[in-house]
């Protein structure tokens, strides 16, 4: 079953051209005759996992197992045709790559795809492969999902194994996939989570008032429309904010929390490889370097009332809706300077199901000068099942495609 | 006069095998005969300098000048043979570059060779040139002469033109050079200093007792029978502390006072190439942005204390010696966090000349263990061909080959 060959043909430089991991579907399962990818910090037993970063790539040995996702899609029948880039060491939300090039984003010229997830969502969004296996800790599949125009889901965290993946801050890392279809969006969902995903649908919408406001005008005008036939065909619905004073407390937090975890996990290698990075994710490292013991413990509190907001106004089978990304995808090139303040922005969207482990879906039901918006819905967790049949169903009544 | 040739034949990959940057001397000069290398900062008209970093190369036009120093050698009819490796940027003290390689040290095998001009000290060491120029910002040819066992010279801030030079911190960058032999030291450096090395000599010598405290056990018992011997030669000599606190407080504000310069040179490019870097070099560029105004503008009032100071002590044509650095040249092979205890104990012995603008000068009169173990004299700013002329007669009386 374990073969090799050469990367597909690849026009969106969405392929890890030095990898030949390469994994035949076994017969007659859910995905058989499908393709997909893996983002490169899945595991391929008897290949390096790169991880974005070719001083990582060389300090690691071939990978003795297989991880689970991708045995549990192999097994399934599904075909993993090779390996995706990845920002590095999945530290980036833009999908930018400073050794191995930034994937095209082939719904967005001219802008990144969105990352770290990048080739993944490249990949599937220019039809080289039916999905892809990304993975999300602080918006990796979301964000992408959003500018190329795919459905994305960050699950549950802990629903879905990790084992045998390149982690960020276990604590927050989930595994995530994409497609351009919800029905095949849901198969694939059925296999990793193990489950049947039966019709469903949430009984409430609450639309982030706060979440809202983070989003440029144009995103906002694009969303209003879908948001509309969301809340007629789920029924009830209203307008509250998430954060009792602001959002981008609620980002702070989780950025102390998750960066300062993130170090713990590389540190070591750090300290014996100096290794070469592009100099936004040394930045990005050094910055969990540099958080104190007393600041990760008054997050983790703040993040117990973040925990408990979201209980309550997720009761109930209720979703909160808001935008994916707080902008379209952005050029292709610019400076750090002016990625940092929209950075800051994504964060501020994503940083809620992170903090409390619930599963986010993007739906890519809407455009603003002919490119990709997303909007998202937060379920409790556990709930992953009910958003992706609701995706289905909702596409279905809503006649999109 | 301007060739190109393939770099000369480099065991120690001490040149920059992609660059073929050749500088024919010109006829008849005090040099005639003789052929160098120069640091990989320094610009030769049609190539571009590479700084020791491929995006800081790759984001460079050809130059369009040859740097000032470089015109002066070959118009004194030495020959460029070809350029040296460089510690990122000038970015370190040990010789590290984890895009090129590491030099070696062909006095010390197993052992790093200093930097930044690492590669100017191996080649001049291998007996590749018979001279090459390096620079020095907060040590740069200073160590790597102590390590590599060369004469090599810290000119007085300001003496030798920096145009054309790769700058790291204008207010404490200086072009130096290394030789084995001082006589040829001190031919090269009446080029450098447009003047002539004529006998001189120091009245006075003050062993700087806390420098030496800084040092290894091993290192103050190679260095003593060199102070007593030259403390016989001068004539007049006594023991006194440099600093009135400790050494590591003017390590500590010469430290805020260059990364803060350094930062502003290079933030711009930082800012629009997001280079990759090595995870040293780009935490050294952020522990420069780091610096608060306040700190600097304290770090400006103390310098005064520290010229204050010297300029006593340096009053009447004395000089200070010291241990030019800490330790035998360490293992190629180390962690970062093992390497940092060291660096910073190299720059308690580095930066009161420095930051004082004097001239130091390293003798490479001892050793330990097999290594060479270097000797400094710092004296009065503008004392450099009394140092230079200094360690010629020096070495002759003393019989030191």
């Amino acid at each position: 079953m374990n073969h090799t060959s050469l990367p597909p043909d690849d026009r969106l430089n969405a392929f890890c051209q030095d990898s030949r991991a390469y994994l035949q579907g076994e017969d007659g399962g859910s995905l058989a005759g499908l393709t997909f990818a893996a983002k490169d910090i899945y595991d391929v037993k008897g290949h390096v996992t790169g991880g974005g970063n070719p001083d990582w790539k060389a300090s690691q040995p071939a990978a003795e197992a297989t991880a689970w996702a991708v045995e549990a899609l192999v097994g399934a029948g599904a075909t993993m045709v090779g390996k995706t880039h990845t920002d590095e060491l999945t530290r980036g939300i833009l999908g930018i790559n400073a050794h191995y090039g930034t994937p095209l984003n082939p719904q967005a010229p001219g802008r990144v795809p969105g990352g770290s997830s990048s080739g993944s969502a490249a990949a599937v969004a220019g039809g080289l492969v039916d999905f892809a296996l990304g993975s999300d800790t602080g918006g990796s599949v979301r964000i992408p999902a959003s500018f190329c125009g795919l459905y994305g889901l960050r699950p549950t965290h802990g629903r879905i194994s990790l084992e045998g993946m390149l982690l960020q801050a276990p604590s927050y890392d989930t595994v995530g996939w994409f497609a351009r279809d919800p029905g095949l969006f849901a198969r694939v969902g059925s296999v990793l989570l193990q489950t049947e995903i039966v019709p469903a649908r949430p009984r409430r919408l609450v639309v982030a008032a706060d979440a809202f406001e983070v989003a440029d005008q144009g995103v906002r005008t694009a969303l209003e429309p879908v948001v509309e036939r969301l809340a007629s065909l789920i029924g009830h619905s209203g307008r509250e904010r998430l954060a009792p004073t602001s959002l981008s407390d609620w980002a702070a937090g989780q950025r102390v929390r998750a960066s300062s975890e993130a170090w713990e996990v590389v540190k070591e290698w750090i300290d014996r490889m100096n290794p070469r990075m592009s100099f936004q994710v040394a930045e990005s490292c050094l910055s969990g370097r540099s958080v104190t013991p007393e600041e990760v413990a008054t997050a983790l509190a703040d993040r117990q009332e973040v925990m408990a907001r979201m209980r309550t106004l997720l009761a109930g089978d209720t979703v909160v809706c808001l935008p994916t990304a707080p902008t379209l995808a952005p050029p292709r090139m610019q400076t750090m300077s002016e990625r940092r303040p929209m950075t800051s922005r994504i964060v501020q969207l994503t940083c809620t199901a992170g903090t409390i482990g619930a599963p986010q879906i993007n739906l890519p039901w809407a455009e603003a000068e002919g490119l990709p918006v997303g909007l998202s819905l937060i379920a409790a967790p556990g709930s992953d099942e009910m958003l992706i049949a609701f995706a289905r169903q909702a596409a279905e009544i809503l006649q999109i495609s």
